[in-house]
């Protein structure tokens, strides 16, 4: 049995935890947390302890899923923690992954263990699926569209307009851009053609609504360059329909083949989840298996999901998998 | 520059042809046949020789692309040339992979190389979502849709019916089976449930059209678990409109997490081809900079596509690929 641990218990963490249980081959024997522990119910038998005795745990744990943001957790934690663990992460701010691929692989090798970053769907899946669909297709275009599914930046982001009580903001692929790449056009689509922003907004009593509708459509970077609705609803009404995490999306590539260009191909992938930390935890959970395996195979550094062969994923053997799924 | 070599100069080996063509990295240098070289005429500027003289070029070729039949050509070429070269090849008898995988895998050892089998799309990038899609939702289910496209097996079956002098046969997904499955339903399919088979006959003359489509209908293993629609046509008809090969078809694993499996996700990956063979090849070509990658690492033996990490597919190196696909 893979023995697994986690650090941070939000909505990953919880994640992790179910996870690890659904595999056959893993065990979650702790959690780890900067809060008091015995404040902390957990699901599972698992064991709560404080992050700073974390090194004295180093011999019972295999792998060590960081479920901190990627804000300022990760970029601290996974370079610290590679060093003793072999660890997984989702850190996706993406303009600081060559940075953080440095520190975790100077970490990881020096401790002698693998650390996999930017696990979970984006960066992730849909990473794996541009590069497979772009080596088969190298005449070509890409396409990712995100949606419909809930930005929680942009839900905070509204959130922290003056008025406002309450948030939730999804994304959405515009029907008629998906409709144009799918069809081989291969368009230049701005910002504003591939995705609207949808928000429902509570509003404090006594907030102007008007003020309140032009603050969020005219916020730069999260919502000027789309076309924003704003419904105003109640906070009831929000906890009632709105309480969930979903979120999904597509990658697509369009391309051709042939001395004349003259045959199209279309690859498409695409996700629909109906909570977005429940299936990112069980892609982390399939890497943290990986890197056990690899670090049992010797090999030491930080990987992301490109150089991760597909076959340390599984549970089974390699001959199981070529007679059920090759 | 990678030097690739071709064995059997078919609809695949053209299309490898092509692709080589179109990889930044590779040149083709060789042509292998049976044939007569001098009776074959190629697009490239490669040199067409004669395979009994193939044991000369080892030093002048990094990889070679099997592309024979897996009924009789692959089973003995693969092991054969897998001990000269990094092989790639497209073998697609399910039940008889284990018998090749060992076979490739004893010679390729030998001879210090790298054989990667059953690369294509089914087997290949199908096989791969099936995997993807498993490690991340174990608890789900699996669906496979083929087509709409041509079956080559099912068209050669069809002409040799007696009174048949020309055939198409095209496999067809049934939509109700697909949103079905989209739906998260978890139906229990049955052959007949998920594929019809549309045939284009052109008759003989003289020909019984009514015995010929019962012949056909009724034909065991090919078309009598399905509901197939035969369709008469002259042979100009049949050489304008049924010319292509296109294929595709689906993956689709529908699954759930939570303690109480009640979040649902969806995983589809689709493909829509214009012409198999070259699709095909393409693919083949991505696995065959991979073998000469791995090779050059040391690696030896035989590999599907579940053995190797996705980097090793691409031009870029890992700094590039971070930056632009993750």
């Amino acid at each position: 049995m893979i023995k697994a641990a986690i650090l941070g218990y939000g909505n990953i963490g919880r994640g992790i935890e179910w996870a690890v249980s659904a595999a056959p081959d893993m065990e979650l024997t702790y959690v780890f947390t900067r809060r008091n522990p015995a404040d902390l119910l957990i699901k599972s038998s698992a064991k709560v302890v404080n992050v700073t005795d974390i090194e004295k745990y180093m011999d019972e744990i295999d792998v060590l899923f960081l479920c901190g943001g990627s804000a300022t957790d990760l970029p601290e934690q996974t370079p610290k923690y590679a060093e003793m663990f072999n660890v997984v992460d989702s850190f996706d701010t993406h303009a600081r992954i060559p940075e953080h691929f440095g520190n975790v692989d100077a970490a990881a090798k020096k401790g002698g263990k693998v650390g996999i970053i930017s696990v979970g769907w984006d960066p992730g899946m849909f990473s794996l699926n541009r590069l497979y669909a772009n080596v088969i297709l190298p005449e070509g275009k890409d396409y990712t569209f995100w949606g419909r599914g809930v930005s929680q930046g942009h839900s905070d982001a509204i959130r922290r307009v003056e008025g406002v009580q309450d948030a939730r903001q999804y994304t959405c692929p515009v029907p008629e851009a998906v409709e144009a790449v799918r069809s081989g056009k291969n368009p230049e689509l701005t910002t504003r053609q591939k995705h609207t922003r949808e928000c429902y907004v509570v509003l404090k009593e006594g907030a102007d609504a008007a003020k309140v509708e032009a603050e969020i459509k005219n916020m730069p970077n999260y919502f000027s360059d789309y076309d924003t609705t704003v419904t105003f609803i109640s906070q009831e009404e929000l906890n009632e329909k709105h309480a969930g995490i979903p979120h999904g999306g597509m990658v697509i590539r369009t391309g051709c083949t042939g001395w004349n260009g003259e045959m199209k191909h279309k690859i498409e992938y695409s996700l629909e989840l109906d909570s977005n930390p429940e299936f990112t935890s069980s892609v982390l959970v399939a890497y943290g298996r990986a890197a056990v395996k690899m670090n049992k195979e010797g090999m030491t550094g930080c990987k992301t999901v490109f150089d991760v062969a597909p076959a340390y994923l599984a549970v089974q053997s390699g001959e199981e998998l070529r007679a059920h799924l090759l």
